[in-house]
């Protein structure tokens, strides 16, 4: 399909309407503020192919898993994010007939998602078939500064007729999640209410207990005056609709406002849900939709300040980078220590919305560097919550000590079902742990290790002690039976970045003990002794870190992604003929693991995480070995190819890399764009332009930056929070400006040159 | 559950009704013909746990696939065994109370499945809540002898009253798959007919047009005259019944015969079924029970005479046996080459009722010593049949030329969904090369070899061709991402028993090219032609087994299992703790496949198969490496270390391995004998008395005796044709007797030494 997406700076637009595309602008145009989101359905019917959903942060179903053949340790259920309440609906009725999209004549049909201040808009023309032709301009958010409050303004101007404008504004609970594994529905009712403008409805899940209460006020404006009606009410099993009468006059405009609160009892206690929802509600009401979104425009303001990035000479590539960090703002907010980022955040149902490594491996560097420290921290603390499930799960596996945490989760319980994956992608603890090295090298914040880091360090350092194989006839420690972040291999003997990460785990785990121990003894001994830590304990990792076994080729002077890697046939992606790719479409799955071809960076993902242990001939062998063989069918492996490719000089690569990427949901690029946008892809694009074209690294209490700029760009810029400060790099084709816009001073090394900007100060240096 | 089977040479008995292990018993006593199957279901109405099962060979069905997380590749269907008309049906009413046991007092009750005559009895008395006691005997059959006939009769005595019996005859098509993949019907009705005292009923599958035929006649018999009853027709969906009232006499017997035959269009014109139906119908009833009982008997007794083993001194093994040897006569017939060997037979629907690898490798010898020559071929004809299904498969997984045999299939389709198995347990292909083989060492008819053999041969040769991957770095062709025999494996490289298959495959075929290529030039220029067989592919085939790689340890002299074993932490399966076992049931699957427990015969069953290519020592070096490690959670495997365990001499260990499937479902060992019986597992029972303790093997024209007898044991003795001779082989603790059953002279090794044995010529040799 051709992208449809019109190039504007701060705008997503969509012009003409196309039922073909809608799913697809479903996905792009999602609203949501961290604690719900709402793809962009129409408010009126439409009977056409639509994914209904609205969803809410933290609010999952245990759904019964469903296999072909079960394995022994399979979880018996999948969390999955649940569809609910649907809150934005509207049905409008002209002169007797349902206004539906899918029956009407349309025309000057524009869909709009203003991402600098947070809210959808949708206008168009419709003929219906009694003849009767309208305008109708529909404008909704959910708003980040009251954060269960979604507000809709329709606007309804009749262009040949005055008549009759029946509204019946509604909340339907009675929702089915589209992935439901057997069909069923989660939701079961618990209270419906009715007056005469208001409605709310209570539903609950049929497991867990989550109760989910909304409530609406709906008024109907025309000549700037709310008509004073009495909605007639309709009352069903988990929905309640309210069915107002008003006059249309032929050119002017009659405004529907519909003010909806959704809450949980996640937030509030259950008993209570409806009486806060009507007082959330009364203040909403109380603002109006104009104040409202002024105060949405303004809160999306900072948010701005904190993470934009300006590309100039070059409109797709500012939309694309817009809407990648629009997004992830859209997702999570970083407030509740209970949420985390689905794949898919609030835009559809597919892989549960559930938590996977891509927090830690590709998310966390954007909240560190665009968000208050707290907000990162949530991210660690959210692992650390599930600590004792991550040992749940270890033991139910067959650990004796330590913990594995899960391939994906809601609530810290495995909840994925293929062996190769659940089972064996045990690298996934690796990246748990380097994001706690991630956020202390970062933010410089120590007290965080010895507050909670340690703990998890520590647990998973006995998963690894426990799951590591020692061959004596070798004197090696191996690790068997994997599945390495390239995920077209599985069950593979001593995948190398599994092996490096686990024993950098050991590492970093007996460094952060000495820290502890140097630092605060009292500290350190509290830990030893609530983790009953024993020296026999810390010498075995020790040992294992010592004698770890490394696949390498000596001769080619590059790590083997796994053992025999050299054994298979080796060739490039470009040698392969178009009809051959995706593989993951054209090749049975036996085929694409015995091949050399690699889904994502792994023996890469090592070389960027641990970064600073290799040198750049190193990193270069290894990059030139394992590009050309990667197809890049996860969309999570561009960005750190892009990275590299910087740090490289191969600056055709990465600007090659970063494309692929920057406009993965905007050009539907790998045509699934309708089951939801690649949320968790995109932090690794905001990644490419900061870490890649940027350069930027941290060390020593430094901030390293070694910028290119493509040739294709005039200049960019990005704003990051750096130890306090707030610092603006900008870099064009002749320099780089820094604008420190705090009053802290920071330490900075810029092309090799160590240099010092105090606060508000600006530097310039040529390249 | 303890065994509760009663010891008997020729009878399966079970005393008193226990519904706990109703579900067992069903499938143990279950009857079949080859032509059909049916569970040992009441034939009254029973309301307690029951797997009513009624299976019809070579109908079955495509039911959608379900998975948990769809590969590329996968079939979209799962072919499977039918569930069909229930054609035993009979209600019982005793004064107005229906008879059902789960609803009575039941005593004496006691099921006989009579072995050496073929049919089924059960007779119990019962007190009914109304007072009324009754004597029931229920005997039953499927003729083996007019193949599409079932009769049963049922005998009443009512042991305190006189009154009424209410009979309620019918055929009931509305039948569904216990393991249908979303609890589908997968049967339409077509036609219902009623008369008198028949009635039929004709149903059609959903998918595939197979038209099933049920037609029945029901009896009365009172004092030795047949009642001269109408019955009142019931006609529902899918369903024919007849209702009949008799008078009950105290202590008189009154009996209901029930005839019914089951035809489908697999067999017969679809338009004439009913007709045919009728006809044989005809016959059967003209014939009369006792009659077809007596045909029933003789037939049985001359399929005994073909294949019975006799155990003296051991009554319990003596039974274990000869339910092995009825129930694969019972599933298997061999008259059809469309049909084939599923591994529960007609006894339930676990596995799909499907083919599997099973009947190459552990089926065809049973088949090859203890039927008619067209038998065995047949089986191998089945396999030629799906010729361009399995160049089909080949060409779906990516293979540009060669045929893929499927890991399960009806039809010829690959019916399995499990990538590490559908894909990559490609070693069943060189079992079926490998049946060809043993089929014309067997038998001698190398007729077979130019007539289909080498079309088989030469395909699967060329699939071999393209799988292998040649290392140039080595010099070596390798097979990466193969699961072997042992399950508890997946994605290895280089299986050794694989790599020694494939390579072997490639040597038959070339030694098979110029055997025709002597014996008959024009032929094999024909198939030259035919096959498009290149000098560039002899070429080829003939480097690949020159550089096959072979993964061993020659300091240990044994093959290894695959790349990497030897860096697993090896340990016998005795020095795991109890709560381990079985692993299956206690592991997660990634525990299994990095441990070093072997599921099945690997390396050893290409050790048993290739058994003339390796000397003793080597044998027996593999042997005591990889048997400690086996945990035999395969039904398969103990046969192959029992007949290798027989030829190094470890005698006790031998009777140990076939102590473990001689009475497997008997004793309910794997607990699972209420899904069916493992009716392709009794095939490798057989093959352990017989090649085992027999030892016997062929070679050069010669059949080759090594016996030896378990201690606990007086006497065995099994018959086998040979060549055209038939040849009964007695052993007991002194010596061996052959005794010469026909007219062809045999050329024998027994012990070592040649001896030829003429027609009804007996000879005897001490050990």
């Amino acid at each position: 399909m051709k992208p449809y997406i019109k190039e504007n700076e701060w705008s997503i637009i969509e012009h003409g309407f196309d039922p073909e595309k809608h799913e697809i602008s479903e996905s792009l145009f999602s609203i949501g503020n961290g604690h719900m989101g709402q793809r962009a359905n129409f408010e009126e019917t439409y009977t056409g192919s639509s994914l209904q959903g609205s969803y809410m942060a933290g609010v999952y179903y245990p759904d019964k898993t469903r296999v072909g053949w079960w394995k022994n340790g399979y979880p018996e259920y999948f969390a999955k994010v649940l569809n609910s309440t649907n809150w934005i609906g509207l049905n409008i009725v002209i002169d007797g007939e349902e206004l539906d999209l899918n029956n009407a004549v349309v025309s000057d049909f524009t869909r709009e998602l203003n991402m600098k201040e947070g809210y959808l808009t949708r206008s168009f023309q419709a003929e219906l078939n009694n003849g009767r032709k309208i305008n109708v301009t529909a404008t909704r958010f959910v708003s980040i500064v009251q954060k269960e409050v979604g507000a809709i303004k329709y606007e309804v101007t009749p262009l040949n007729f005055s008549g009759t404008l029946g509204v019946t504004s509604y909340l339907d609970g009675d929702i089915k999640n589209t992935d439901a594994n057997y069909d069923e529905k989660f939701w079961d009712p618990v209270n419906t209410t009715l007056s005469d403008n208001r409605a709310s409805i209570t539903v609950k899940t049929k497991k867990l207990d989550f109760v989910f209460c909304s409530t609406m006020e709906t008024q109907i404006v025309k000549n700037g005056q709310v008509l004073d009606l009495k909605g007639a009410g309709e009352e069903k099993v988990k929905y309640a609709g309210l069915t107002y009468e008003a006059p249309l006059t032929e050119n002017e405009t009659t405004v529907i406002y519909k003010y909806a609160v959704n809450i949980t009892n996640r937030d509030h206690d259950t008993q209570q849900l409806e009486a806060v929802a009507e007082n959330e509600l009364d203040k909403a009401v109380l603002k109006g939709f104009d104040k409202l979104k002024e105060e949405q425009a303004e809160a999306w303001h900072q948010k701005w300040l904190d993470s934009d990035i300006v590309i100039k000479g070059d409109v797709a590539a500012q939309q694309g980078i817009r809407f990648n960090i629009f997004q992830l703002n859209q997702t999570y907010t970083g407030e509740d220590a209970r949420l985390n980022i689905g794949p898919k955040g609030f835009t559809g149902e597919k892989y549960g919305g559930s938590t996977y490594w891509d927090t830690e491996a590709y998310c966390l560097p954007f909240y560190l560097s665009t968000a208050d420290e707290q907000i990162p921290k949530n991210l660690l603390i959210y692992r650390h919550n599930h600590l004792e499930k991550a040992k749940e799960n270890a033991r139910k596996l067959g650990f004796e000590k330590g913990a594995l945490y899960p391939m994906v989760t809601m609530n810290g319980e495995e909840s994925h079902n293929e062996w190769e994956i659940t089972f064996e992608e045990i690298h996934r603890n690796g990246a748990i742990a380097y994001a706690i090295y991630n956020y202390v090298t970062y933010t410089g914040d120590k007290s965080y290790l010895g507050q909670y880091g340690i703990e998890v360090l520590a647990e998973i350092a006995r998963f690894w002690e426990e799951r590591v194989n020692f061959v004596k006839s070798k004197d090696v420690y191996m690790i068997l039976g994997v599945t390495g972040p390239n995920e077209y291999e599985n069950n593979v003997n001593n995948n190398w970045y599994t092996n490096r990460i686990a024993s950098w785990t050991l590492e970093y785990t007996l460094e952060v003990l000495d820290y502890l121990k140097d630092s605060d003894r009292n500290l350190y001994d509290q830990w030893v002794n609530k983790l009953n830590l024993t020296e026999d304990e810390i010498v075995k990792w020790a040992d294992i870190i010592n004698k770890m076994y490394y696949p390498e080729d000596k001769e080619e002077g590059i790590f083997l992604q796994q053992d025999g890697f050299l054994d298979k046939e080796l060739m490039a992606v470009s040698d392969l003929a178009d009809k051959h790719l995706p593989l993951n479409q054209n090749w049975s799955w036996d085929r694409i693991l015995r091949s050399c071809f690699i889904k994502q960076a792994d023996v890469l993902q090592g070389l960027y995480f641990l970064n600073h242990e290799f040198d750049m001939e190193t990193k270069k062998r290894n990059f030139d070995f394992y590009e050309p063989m990667t197809v890049h069918e996860s969309s999570l492996s561009p960005c750190v190819h892009s990275i590299l490719a910087c740090e490289l000089g191969y600056k055709e690569k990465a600007y090659e890399m970063y494309l692929r990427t920057a406009r993965l949901d905007l050009d539907n690029y790998n045509n699934d764009t309708e089951d939801g946008c690649h949320i968790t892809s995109m932090a690794g694009t905001w990644m490419s332009v900061v870490q890649g074209f940027g350069g930027m690294k941290f060390k020593n209490d430094s901030l390293i930056l070694n910028p290119f700029i493509p040739e294709q760009w005039q200049s960019f810029s990005f704003t990051i929070r750096y130890r306090g400060a707030r610092l603006m790099i900008t870099v064009n084709q002749e320099s780089i400006k820094v604008a420190n816009k705090s009053n802290k001073t920071v330490n900075l090394v810029i092309l090799g040159d160590e240099l010092t900007l105090d606060g508000h100060n600006n530097l310039e240096v040529s390249h």
